[in-house]
């Protein structure tokens, strides 16, 4: 869970803002209830900390009793059943894949309003691998060393940041 | 702390393994016993976590009866008194200051074994500018919006890994 907090709060908080247009999911398939899907939205998230332990409360929430409809259990913060293939689907293309061996992102051409998919500590399986792969999904690497999926997303952010201004 | 903390976590970390070339010192300078000075040596350390929370335990060991004589309190980690002057001084020039105003990072020339300084959530005192100043530092920038300090550490760890490929 922490893991999946710190990559939330790498995607959404800026030193003293949140993202507004940043939507955030998180897919837990571990036990008790897998597959279980929480997704963020920057622009309609209140409360929403620096401290991961104040969002897992909110996260947590999102979790129980969740249904293959998504419900908003607290502002911004909407809780659902949904498998890998069907958490990319609700984001939508276009897609781009983080992973050490992809083209190095400051040479890469990203679609606008791109979704982009990070695995937590461990690889992502073949079978998701293939269902991004299926859908076009653009394979992207951060840097020369595997990292934590928090600060691969910081870098990232980086990136965005320096195309848009 | 939990600020220091994920800061400390993105100097050191690697996805499976700890940036053992990396030193890391937290300055405390709030209640109740300031200043508090704690190094973390990344090449000694052991039982050095993601998780921040085993981390605190650590840290906390550090602080405990610190005086001006720096001591390990467990291994890699170095507890002692020391305010914002003395604490540069231990780790020594060159010294480089992230800061928002400054010069982009990306066409920065950075010297050899440097000294990066961070704020936390609140900027440098004046007089602690000052300090860094009359130490010849150089102030760079880390991208155009302002982050979290554990981000900004993580983006500077990754032009750094790009520099030594």
């Amino acid at each position: 869970m922490d893991i999946l907090l710190n990559a939330a709060n790498a995607a959404l908080h800026l030193a003293h803002d949140l993202r507004r247009d940043v939507e955030v999911g998180l897919l837990l398939l571990g036990p008790p209830h897998p597959p279980r899907f929480v997704r963020l939205e920057g622009f309609r998230l209140r409360n929403y900390q620096p401290d991961i332990r104040s969002n897992a409360a909110l996260v947590r929430r999102a979790l129980v009793d969740a249904s293959r409809i998504e419900r908003e259990s607290s502002p911004g913060v909407f809780g659902s059943q949904a498998n890998f293939d069907e958490a990319l689907d609700r984001f939508g293309p276009a897609f781009v894949y983080a992973k050490e061996s992809g083209k190095d992102i400051r040479q890469a051409s990203l679609p606008a309003d791109a979704t982009f998919v990070f695995s937590d500590n461990e690889d992502l399986a073949t079978t998701e691998e293939q269902a991004l792969t299926e859908r076009g999904a653009l394979v992207v690497g951060l840097g020369p060393l595997a990292l934590h999926t928090d600060h691969a997303i910081a870098i990232l952010q980086n990136e965005l940041d320096r195309r848009r201004v």
